[in-house]
C-alpha cells in the first residue's frame, strides 16, 4: 500500500494532522451501589440543559453527555474531558461515572429509569418513541462520537485543480471518507471496542437478548443500538444515500432523520438534502466504546490513532462503494461479536491499514514533533495479539462478568478520586493563572460557551446568545476603563486621584533619579517610611523601613526599586494590618488581612534551610500559577534579614516567626487571611469610595488600617497604599484561616446579569 | 546677617524651594504700527473668557493676561508662559504682543480704548469705576504677579512645636512675610524695575502725569496705579490690616476690598475677613514690571531669585511692624522714581540682603542641584553698578525715549518669529510625545484646565466645571475599555474578531517557538507574506515578503520578529497601498497613505549617507517626539536592502528610490500622504466596522487596498492588518502630499461634547 495523492499531498499531513476533533462522551450516574442515581441533572448546579452547549443528558437522565468544542491540539480535547467530569463530579459529589458503556446492573422494572426531563417537549417525545421502537436497554448503552473536520484551508486548497467547487471538493472528500471508513473501521473496533459484558436482563426490542457468550463489543453488535433491517441505506453515492434516508422517513421506517444511526454521520445541514447545497461539513463517527481504563472514556493515544487512522484512509488508493460499505458493516460486525480472545479476522487487511498509517506517521514525524509510530507498533502488536486489545485486556482483568459491576464501581471511585484532587485547579487548565481558571471553570459549570482566545495572554471569551465578553486574566474586561488600568498603574496618579477624593493615602514624594532620592535622606520620616517603583503590581522592589534606616540601606532600597522602575515613591509608614478589599461593581465581596512571607524557626534549620522546607507545601507554586507562591531567597529578602541583624545562615528560635520582606503581596509568598466578616464598615466604604474615584468595576484596594474593627475617628486610622486593576482572586480563596472567598462566578455574573444563575 | 531659625531649618531649604509658584502676565496686544489691536479678544478662537483659567483679558480688550497654574519648579512656568505665548501669537496672527510695563502710544482720545467686553456686568462696572477714579492710563501700564505659596507641610511640620494651630501658623509666617516684603522689595525694584519711558499724554488721575524725567519704574512710581493717600492700612497685626480694609470699603473710599492695590496681596479667602477663620493661604506680589528684553515678560532666573529672595526674608532675624512697612514703601517709591543709573540707595542694607541670600543658596546648593550663587553674584554687582540693572540696560540700548515705541516694537517682532518657529511642538511641552502636545495645545486654547499627573507616562488631566478626564498618549481614555486594549495589542485576538466580523484578514497561523515556525517554510504561501510579533504597534519586528525568501532569509525575519515578542504571526501578504484610519467614535476623521521608509539617490552617494542626510530634515527627530522619525541602519533595514541586492554602501542611481523597510510604520520612518477625501466610502465602513467589533472609540485601522478610489468587489480586494489602540495623531498632521488633519481638538470634543468649541 502506498500514499495516493487522490487529494491531498504528503506535504499536507502536518497540515492534516491540525483538523479538528470534538468528542462527545456519554455516561451513566450512578450510586454508591451501581443503581441509576437519583439525582436529577438540575440539582448539580449547572447551567440549564436549553443551552449548555458542554454538559447535556444523553437519553437518561442519569445519562451525562459531554461535549468539547473542536480542537486542533488533541492534548487540549483531554484537557477539556478533565475539566468537563472535574466539574461534573462536584455538581454530583455523591455519584460516581460509570467507566463503560454497557450497564453493569438494569432497574427490573425498567419504568423507574427516568428519561432525560428536559423543557423541550418534543425532544422528550423523541426519547418516548426510541423507548417504543428500540427498548430503554439499548439507548442506556453510552460512547464516544468522534467528530472530525478536515482544516477547511486544505479543502479549498483543491478548488480549481482537483475540483471545480468547494462543494464538489468537500462532499466528494467526505462522502468517500465515509465510505472507507464504514470499510475499514473494524480495525478500530478489534483494538478499541471493550463492551463484553452487560446486565443479564438486558435486551435491544428489534433484536433480543445477546446469546450468552462474552462479546467484543455488545454496543457494536446487533444487539447494540440499531435500526431494524428494514432500513436500508444505498451508499451507492451522495445523492442515492440522501434519497434512500429521505424514503425511510417518507416511509416511516424512521421518525426524523436523526433517528437513524449509522457509526459514521455526515454533518452539516438541518437536513440531509442540505448537502447538496451546502456541502458535508464534518464526520461524525459513533463507534467508540467508553475505554473503562481512564478517567474520561478515551486515551489521547486513542484519539490521535483514530486521527492517523483518517488521514490514513484519505491517502488510500482506489475508491469503495455501496457493496464495500456492507462489506465493511459485516466485518465489524463480525469483530464486535466474536470473543474478546479470538485473533484478528483480517491480519493481512490489517497489517495493509497499519502500514498505511506508518507512512502517514513517518511523514509526520518528520515535519512536525508528532511522532505517532510507537501507537502504530503498538497496534501492530495488538493484531497478533488479541490480548493487547482493549477488550483483551479487560477480560483479563476481570474474568467473570458476574465481578464486572463491583470491577467497574471499583474503577469509578478510583477516577472520582482524581477528579478531586488538586480542587483549587481547573483540571486541563492548569497552565493558566488561577484567577482566569476560577472563571473558566464557572463558564463551563453555567454553560456560557469558551473560547480559549490566547493561552499565553490568559485571554479568554465567554459568550451566551449573541451576547460576547471577552476576559483577560481573570477580570480585566469591556467593563473596565483603558484610563483607569494607567491610572491605577501608575502609583503617583493613583495616590493624586485618591487624595483628591478626600481618602487618605501616606505622605510622599517621587523621585526619577538615584541621587535626588538619595539626597533626600535628611528628610524621611523618622516614623517608618515605604520605598516602592511607580509601576508595580506584585509589590517588586517594595521596601519597608519602620526606623530610621542607615544612609547606605537606604540607598540599597532605592536601587531595588529603581531595578523596577525609572520612577520611585518614598512615603511614609502607615503603621497598622494590611486588608485588601476586592471591591466589584461598588460593592466588597471579599476581605483579607494579607502578611508577609515567612518562616517559622524550629531552633536547628537555617532560614534558607526554612525555605526549602516551607517551598515544600502542596499549596505553593509559581507567581498566579498555585495558591501560595513560593518563598524566594532574593535581594528583597536579604536587605529585610539584615535590616533585623539576620541572615539565610541565621538559625531562629523555635516559634521565633522571621518576616522575609516587609510588604504582604501574595505573589512575593505572603499569606492571606479572611476578614470580609470582621471589617468595621468603615473601611468597606473606603474601599468602594477609592474604586470609583478611579472609575474602576474590578478592583483591589489595598488599605493598611490600625484597628479594622473599630471606626474610623481621625487621620492615621488607615491609608490607602495601592489600588489593583487586576486584583489577585485566588488570595481570597485560598486563605490561611477564615472562610474561602470564590470570586470567579462573581465576576461572570457581573458580564452576564441576563442569565439566569442556578442557586 | 545670620540666618535665624524662627520657623524653619536651614535642612527645610530644598523642601521650601519646593515651595509653588504661578505667574500672572498682563500685556498689551498691538498692531505693527505700535496701535491698540482693534481684533477682539473673542476673535482668537479661544475658549470665553467666563471660564478660561489661563488666557483672560486684564483691564482693556486688547490687555492679554495669562496666567500659569502654581509651580514647583520654575522651568516648568517658563515652559507654561511659552506655551500660552506660542498659543495666543497663534490666535491673533496680526498682533505684536507690547513686551514692556507702560504703554509708549497711547490713542490721544482715551475712549476709543475699549475696556475689557466681559459677558460679566459686575465685572464691566468694576472697570468703568477704575476709569472713572484712576483713569484708563495706569490700568493699561501692565505687569506681572508672583504667587507664592510655601510648601503646605513645612508649615504644619511647625503645628505642635511652633504653634498651637496650623491657621495660626500660616497666618504669622504669610502675614510677617508679607510685612518683610514691603520693608524690602526696593531692592527687587533695583534689579528689576525696568518702565523708564511712557507715553508723553500719559496721566494717573490721581497723582497726574510724571514730569518729564526718566525714572527707573513708572509703573511703581507713584504714576503707577496706585489707591488714594486716604487710604491708610494698618500693618500693625492681621487683624488690624483686615478691620482697616473694611473701614475704606465700608467709608466708600474703596468700591470693592478687591480694589486695594498693594504690592503683597494677602490671599485665600473671599473676604480679607476669612483669613482668620481659614488663614491665609498664599502670598501675590504685584510689583514687577515686565522685562522687555525677553518674550514672556520675566526670566527663569528672576523667577529663581526671587524665590530665593523670599526664602531668604523667612529666615531674617527681628520682626517688622506697620513702620517697616511705610519705610519700606517709601525706600522702594525712592528707588522707583529715581533715573535708572543712579545708584542703589543704600548699598549697606542690599548687600545684607545679598549675604542672606548667599547663605541660603549655598545651604540650596549643598543638598540639592541647584546652584543659585551665581544670581546672587550678579546682584551683587548690579548693587555697585547699576548699568547693569534691568532698567540701565534698557536706558543704554535705547537712551532717546522717542525710540521706546520702534524699539519696543522691534523686539515685539523678534519676540514674534520666536513665538512662530517649530509650530509642531506646543512651546515649553516638547517633552511630551506629539499627539499628547496637540491635545494639550488644544485644552490650553479652549480654556480646559490641565493637570500633568505624569509627563514621563504623556499622562494629563484635563477637567472643566467638575468633569474631569484623564488621557494618556493622546487618545488614551476613559472612553475604551481595558480589554479593547489587550485584544487590539494582540494580533491574534484581534484577527479572529475582525474574521468573525466578517471583515477580511489576510490568512495566517501564529507560532510560539522558532523551530515549529521554521518547519512552516514549505507551507508558505507563494504571493508572498509577512513575518510579524504578536504584540507589537511601531512596526517592529516586521518583515515583508513579496516572493519566496530563501530559507535562511525566512529564518532571519523570524529571529528580528522573535525579539519582538513569544508569539509571530505568519500571514498572507496583501498587496496594494496601506491606508491608515483615524477612526474616532464611529466616524472616519482622517485617512493617510504610508509608505515605507525610503532614501531616492542621486548617482552619487551611499544609501548609509542618504540616510544621514535625509535625517538631516528639520521635521526628522526621534520616534513619537518628531512629526518624522529618523531613518535607522537597523537589521531591518539590512536584512530588507538585501533582499533588493543592496547593502548600505551601494550607491544607486539618480532618483532611484530604495525601500529601506516594507513596513510603513511612520515610527520606523515611513511617510504619510493624506487620502481622506480621496478614499472610496466603502474603505471608510469597513475601518468603521474593525472599530466597531473592536469596542473601541479611538482607533487607527490599517487596511491594504488594492485600489482605494474604486468599491470593492472581491475578497482580496482589501485586507485589514492591524487596529491600534493608541493611534499616532500626528501622523494626519504632517503630511508629505495633502491636506493636514489636526486631530488635537476632535479627542477634546468627544471627551466635553458639553462645551462650546470656538468656530
Amino acid at each position: 500500500m502506498t500514499i495516493s495523492t487522490q487529494w491531498f499531498q504528503p506535504s499536507d499531513i502536518p497540515q492534516l494532522f491540525e483538523s479538528t476533533v470534538g468528542i462527545e462522551k456519554e455516561s451513566l450516574r450512578l450510586d454508591n451501589q451501581g443503581n441509576f442515581s437519583q439525582h436529577t441533572h438540575d440539582s448539580g448546579g449547572l447551567g440549564g440543559r436549553d443551552y449548555h452547549p458542554y454538559i447535556q443528558t444523553d437519553f437518561a437522565e442519569a445519562q451525562l453527555e459531554l461535549i468539547t468544542p473542536p480542537l486542533k491540539q488533541n492534548q487540549d480535547l483531554i484537557n477539556w474531558l478533565a475539566g468537563l467530569h472535574q466539574i461534573t463530579a462536584a455538581a454530583y459529589p455523591e455519584d460516581l461515572i460509570w467507566p463503560a458503556s454497557p450497564p453493569a446492573k438494569l432497574n427490573s422494572d425498567r419504568d423507574t429509569i427516568p428519561v432525560a426531563k428536559l423543557s423541550n417537549s418534543k425532544e422528550v417525545a423523541y426519547r418516548e418513541h426510541l423507548v417504543q421502537v428500540y427498548g430503554k436497554d439499548v439507548q442506556l448503552v453510552s460512547g464516544i462520537h468522534y467528530n472530525f473536520q478536515i482544516k477547511p484551508q486544505l479543502v479549498h486548497k483543491l478548488v480549481g485543480s482537483r475540483f471545480p467547487s468547494f462543494i464538489q471538493a468537500t462532499n466528494q472528500i467526505y462522502f468517500e471518507l465515509g465510505r472507507r471508513y464504514f470499510r475499514y473501521r473494524w480495525l478500530l473496533t478489534y483494538l478499541f471496542g471493550v463492551s463484553p459484558y452487560v446486565d443479564s436482563t438486558y435486551e435491544s426490542k428489534l433484536f433480543g437478548t445477546p446469546p450468552q457468550t462474552i462479546m467484543r463489543s455488545i454496543r457494536q453488535s446487533r444487539y447494540g443500538y440499531r435500526n431494524a433491517n428494514s432500513i436500508n441505506i444505498d451508499y451507492s453515492s451522495l445523492t442515492s444515500m440522501i434519497e434512500s434516508i429521505e424514503k425511510a422517513v417518507n416511509d416511516n421506517f424512521l421518525s426524523l432523520e436523526k433517528e437513524l444511526y449509522r457509526d459514521v454521520r455526515f454533518r452539516g445541514g438541518q437536513k440531509v438534502r442540505d448537502f447538496l447545497c451546502q456541502g458535508i461539513k464534518y464526520l461524525e463517527f459513533r463507534n467508540f466504546d467508553l475505554n473503562p481504563f481512564t478517567p474520561y472514556g478515551i486515551t489521547k493515544d486513542q484519539i490521535d490513532f483514530i486521527k492517523l487512522f483518517l488521514i490514513s484512509l484519505l491517502f488510500l488508493e482506489g475508491e469503495t462503494d455501496d457493496a464495500s460499505v456492507n462489506l465493511g458493516n459485516r466485518l465489524n460486525q463480525a469483530v464486535a461479536e466474536a470473543h474478546p480472545q479470538t485473533p484478528c479476522p483480517d491480519l493481512e487487511e490489517g497489517k495493509l491499514l497499519c502500514q498505511s498509517m506508518r507512512e502517514v506517521a513517518q511523514v509526520l514525524k518528520e515535519n512536525s514533533q508528532i511522532d505517532l509510530l510507537p501507537l502504530v507498533e503498538k497496534a501492530e502488536a495488538a493484531l497478533e495479539d488479541s490480548k493487547l486489545t482493549l477488550a483483551g485486556q479487560l477480560i483479563n482483568e476481570c474474568p467473570d462478568p458476574a465481578n464486572f459491576l463491583a470491577w467497574g464501581l471499583e474503577q469509578a471511585r478510583e477516577f472520582k478520586q482524581g477528579y478531586q484532587k488538586r480542587p483549587y485547579h481547573l483540571h486541563g487548565f492548569e497552565n493558566f493563572e488561577l484567577s482566569t481558571q476560577d472563571v473558566i471553570k464557572e463558564a463551563l459549570k453555567v454553560g456560557l460557551k469558551l473560547e480559549i482566545v490566547d493561552p499565553m495572554d490568559n485571554l479568554i471569551k465567554v459568550s451566551h446568545q449573541g451576547h460576547q465578553e471577552y476576559i483577560r486574566n481573570g477580570n480585566m474586561t469591556a467593563k473596565d476603563s483603558l484610563i483607569s488600568y494607567f491610572l491605577m498603574e501608575n502609583k503617583v496618579a493613583t495616590k493624586d486621584i485618591l487624595k483628591e477624593a478626600g481618602i487618605y493615602v501616606p505622605q510622599g514624594q517621587h523621585f526619577n533619579e538615584i541621587d535626588e532620592a538619595s539626597h533626600y535622606y535628611p528628610f524621611l520620616p523618622e516614623q517608618g517610611f515605604v520605598v516602592k517603583p511607580k509601576n508595580t503590581n506584585y509589590g517588586l522592589g517594595i521596601s519597608i523601613f519602620k526606623t530610621l534606616p542607615s544612609q547606605s540601606q537606604y540607598r540599597q532600597a532605592l536601587e531595588i526599586a529603581f531595578e523596577e522602575d525609572n520612577t520611585i515613591l518614598v512615603e511614609s509608614f502607615v503603621p497598622g494590618d494590611e486588608l485588601r478589599f476586592y471591591v466589584q461593581a461598588g460593592e466588597v465581596l471579599a476581605v483579607c488581612e494579607r502578611q508577609p512571607a515567612q518562616v517559622v524557626g524550629d531552633g536547628k534549620h537555617t532560614i534558607s534551610q526554612l525555605i526549602d522546607q516551607a517551598n515544600q507545601h502542596p499549596l505553593r507554586g509559581p507567581k498566579h500559577f498555585a495558591p501560595m507562591t513560593l518563598l524566594e531567597k532574593g535581594k528583597t529578602e536579604a536587605l529585610q534579614l539584615e535590616a533585623n541583624q539576620l541572615s539565610f545562615e541565621s538559625i531562629p528560635d523555635k516559634d521565633q516567626v522571621v518576616y522575609l520582606r516587609e510588604n504582604s503581596n501574595v505573589s512575593t509568598g505572603g499569606l492571606s487571611i479572611d476578614r470580609t466578616d470582621q471589617v468595621y464598615d468603615d473601611y468597606n466604604a473606603i474601599a468602594i469610595q477609592a474604586a470609583e474615584a478611579l472609575g474602576t468595576t474590578f478592583c483591589g484596594v489595598d488599605i493598611l488600617i490600625k484597628d479594622y474593627t473599630a471606626p474610623i475617628k481621625q487621620t492615621g486610622d488607615y491609608g490607602v497604599i495601592e489600588a489593583n486593576f487586576n486584583p489577585a482572586m485566588s488570595i481570597h480563596r485560598f486563605v490561611g484561616q477564615g472562610q474561602d472567598r470564590y470570586l470567579g462566578r462573581a465576576v461572570l455574573q457581573e458580564l452576564f446579569p441576563e442569565l439566569t444563575w442556578p442557586q
